[in-house]
């Protein structure tokens, strides 16, 4: 199970195909009327819905500003076998990314940016961590995104002929990018950058080209000029 | 008058041009040999330090994991007359921006692509606020930033011939960017976007294109792909 907080989050999730469990609600989401229209849809839904105080609202919620709705879904059972395979693959790899933020900005990202899949492998932050979801924006509910691990990814990239790179400041520096139609890209720590793993298995290391880059790139922004320049 | 926190802040402000003006530390400084060095570089540097318990450095910090070392310094005095103009100018405009860590993140990424300067207007974020000043990474004391009013902005472009263009997803598709050789982009509010001031005055609104794209990005990576397309 997954938490989604907030109006848009729960519009989201209904029109979506994800499975809705439950919903706590307070007085707060009736003083609108796209509130009004959220709370109908959730008790048509079947969800079971627990109405509470406001001061009990705010004890569960995360955000600042809470609009009285905090919604409890399935996170769906996705894998390597989830992704329909065409021509064109861009798979975006986590490993080990560790703040929320950065990561939930990062699957927004890839949504918007027509990504295939996106794959967190383990040390990555939980996907579905509720400030994960709060920052993909509703990304969650329509972008194709799981956990996975090195075996997983290596039998799936054995199997469908598809290309490792690893981004690196230190990389190669790569304009235009002239990359293979199936390629999945491995984006490291904030701190540490890739691990020995990924290391071990990529057949490029590549960069952006910024010239001299005193400073580097926060990696949400760097892996979005990446996914920029690799879109299909 | 700003706060640093850490370690590699303090090192980043003893080595830039700002004038250090005091610190705040805790024993935990002490226990790494950079932090010893910092420490020898405070006291040469006339700053007035201030050796705190690790209880009360705790509660001035704002960061969860404090290193030992807050530092004081001024806010440089910089306006539209500290930009040191060429042929090529890339000015970046911050009109109404809220979000302290979206805000840190555009300035780390204006200082690591060559951006000229970047400028706030009324309405956003103050650029020296902690939290910015965190997310920004050591930007703010290399990159040129300061606040401005939209009569300065014009007076600036009026004497400069600056062209500017304003950003948004409803825009037109521009790629590849042929940009004029004086630009100042426009970044809006991340929930309003351009605020009417902007509107009035922008010669162009332009967007990524990224075709239907049902999500939209985040403001910081929205910006840092539209400064990469941008940079000379």
């Amino acid at each position: 199970m997954f938490v989604a907080e907030g109006i848009r989050s729960a519009e989201e999730l209904l029109a979506s195909r994800m499975r809705v469990v439950g919903a706590l609600v307070s007085a707060r989401l009736l003083e609108t009327p796209r509130g009004v229209a959220v709370r109908t849809q959730l008790d048509q839904s079947g969800a079971s819905v627990l109405d509470v105080s406001e001061a009990d609202f705010t004890s569960a919620a995360d955000t600042e500003s809470p609009q009285g709705i905090l919604v409890i879904a399935e996170v769906p059972r996705h894998s390597f076998d989830s992704i329909d395979l065409g021509p064109v693959l861009r798979l975006l790899v986590l490993d080990g990314l560790q703040d929320p933020g950065n990561v939930g900005t990062i699957l927004r990202t890839a949504a918007a940016l027509g990504v295939t899949a996106t794959t967190a492998l383990p040390g990555t932050v939980d996907l579905w961590n509720a400030k994960v979801v709060r920052s993909g924006m509703g990304a969650h509910f329509h972008h194709l995104c799981f956990d996975s691990t090195w075996d997983e990814l290596d039998a799936f990239r054995a199997s469908t002929h598809t290309a490792l790179w690893g981004t690196e400041a230190s990389g190669e520096p790569v304009e235009p990018i002239r990359a293979p139609e199936r390629l999945a890209l491995v984006v490291g720590n904030e701190g540490g950058g890739l691990s020995p793993a990924a290391r071990a298995r990529v057949e490029r290391l590549v960069a952006l080209p910024i010239g001299s880059a005193v400073e580097s790139l926060n990696v949400a922004v760097a892996t979005g000029i990446f996914l920029y320049l690799l879109r299909r």
